[in-house]
């Protein structure tokens, strides 16, 4: 039976991958806490960067995190910071997102309480993206982040990159961070029989939103380590808008163009009930359907 | 949130659809109970007969069932009962359906004492059937059912007709009650755009298991009050074994042979997430998907 808490669900990516005890020390905050999940964490060495899955109640999530930011701080040191991946401070990047019984606009509230708070209480600058943003030219996380750490003592400056909350100024040693609400990302692989890197790379192409296809469509192509065989990589960003079934049937469609075909398909990590259902509803050619059909979803009062 | 709580639901079917303050009686007794929410009842005055749907705690349910049956007994005397609908008793048939976090064998078990109770508390004959049933060849409800009411005072005296709970003669007033365990039932209905009856008694013949199709598949071709079209009406009768999509592929099949189409389909009630996921996993040849990759399966502790 579902019972109506509301769910959100934080991914804190932070700028240390490699000393395990800093890692530790971070991770740890996450454990055993009321009202609070640790789902699953990951640090890479050569990104130099941790990313931590937690969900639970949103006030809760928000203290946990509001806590591990600190500790985040204490152990890592922006001015010696080297990775691959982008990044503006030691907390570089804090998404928080809807998963049950709660509305979008309650997470860019919460997000937004986040911020403020953090930046506060850290003296770190905070940049609002994607759905809490507070002005268009924000809301792509890619634009924040360009230039990165090191480029931020001066972007900051500039009228037009004065921050949302905390100070006007870098903090040297935590750098900035980017805090927003955005919609549950599902990572979506498409197997492909073919170990031809074109034909991976065209399709890959055609369906992606910066190549002229989906809007909230990410792709690219990858080898697949066991057989040599490509797989098309897709992140939908918004699957209420871009249905797993339109990327599918779109790749079946592409891969036709070329002679190739599916193999099958793989959801890497989590996906929403209703992203399921939407494809289950468009190949079923099911209408009338609303969600209080669900048996599950009938709440006991 | 999920969480841990067992969900059964139960339907039971009383033989009074006429007489408005009887079926107030008898509904009244699910109305405002903790941990038992009443879904849904409709009466049928063809059917002289109403069907309640409940939901909640199996212990509860059970009890809120055993209440409403001495209640429907007190109301109902099938020697005066007439109606369309095959019926053995004032309380026909009590099918308990697995909801959440409860295994069919629990619901087995549960249908078991309930059977058990009622057969000795209101002095009525009880048979198991379906997946409750101590013989083979009680577990077709329609066979428990032959001969009806009526039929039941000779039947019930051979030996192979022996209840199974309750005394071995029947209960002058109240008859006898069929109680069972099943999977829920989806109703799940195709709309053909053809008003040719021929075709959509041929097509629902091909595809149930009484004509030699699919093993969990009733089907009649109905038309359809506002165009004259036909509907494929179908219960699927266990959808963990004959999948949603597999009828509607067979449909699809089946229609090209008439050179007629599919416009649409509907599921009548409530439907199982899951019957859902698993036409999506299909559609979208979705391998190595595992229940725990569903956001909202994830259990707080």
């Amino acid at each position: 039976m579902v019972d109506g808490i509301k769910v959100v669900q934080c991914l804190p990516n932070f700028s240390e991958g490699r000393d395990l005890n800093k890692i530790e020390n971070i991770v740890n905050v996450f454990r055993r806490r009321d009202g609070v999940k640790l789902i699953d964490y990951n640090n890479d060495r050569d990104l130099n960067r941790t990313m931590v899955i937690i969900m639970g109640e949103p006030q809760r999530v928000k203290d946990v995190v509001i806590e591990a930011m600190g500790v985040a701080i204490e152990n890592i040191d922006m001015r010696i910071h080297k990775g691959q991946h982008p990044r503006i401070g030691a907390v570089d990047v804090v998404p928080f997102v809807p998963i049950k019984n709660i509305s979008m606009l309650e997470v860019v509230q919460l997000s937004r309480e986040f911020a403020k708070e953090v930046g506060e209480k850290y003296n770190v600058p905070i940049y609002l993206y994607e759905r809490s943003a507070a002005r268009p030219e924000r809301e792509n996380l890619a634009d924040i982040r360009k230039g990165q750490y090191e480029g931020m003592m001066e972007k900051i400056k500039r009228p037009e990159w004065k921050p949302d909350f905390g100070p006007s100024e870098l903090n040297i040693t935590a750098g900035a961070t980017a805090v927003g609400a955005r919609m549950p990302l599902i990572a979506f692989n498409i197997n492909l029989n073919t170990k031809d890197e074109f034909i991976a790379k065209a399709i890959s192409q055609n369906i992606r939103y910066s190549g002229g296809g989906l809007r909230f469509c990410k792709a690219i192509g990858v080898k697949n380590c066991n057989k040599g065989l490509f797989t098309i990589s897709i992140n939908m960003t918004d699957y209420n808008k871009t249905s797993l079934y339109s990327v599918f049937e779109m790749v079946k469609c592409e891969v036709k163009r070329f002679g190739v075909s599916i193999i099958n398909s793989e959801i890497v990590g989590l996906v929403p009930t209703e992203a399921l259902i939407d494809s289950a509803l468009y190949y079923l050619q099911l209408d009338n359907f609303s969600s209080d059909q669900i048996l599950e979803n009938i709440i006991m009062e």
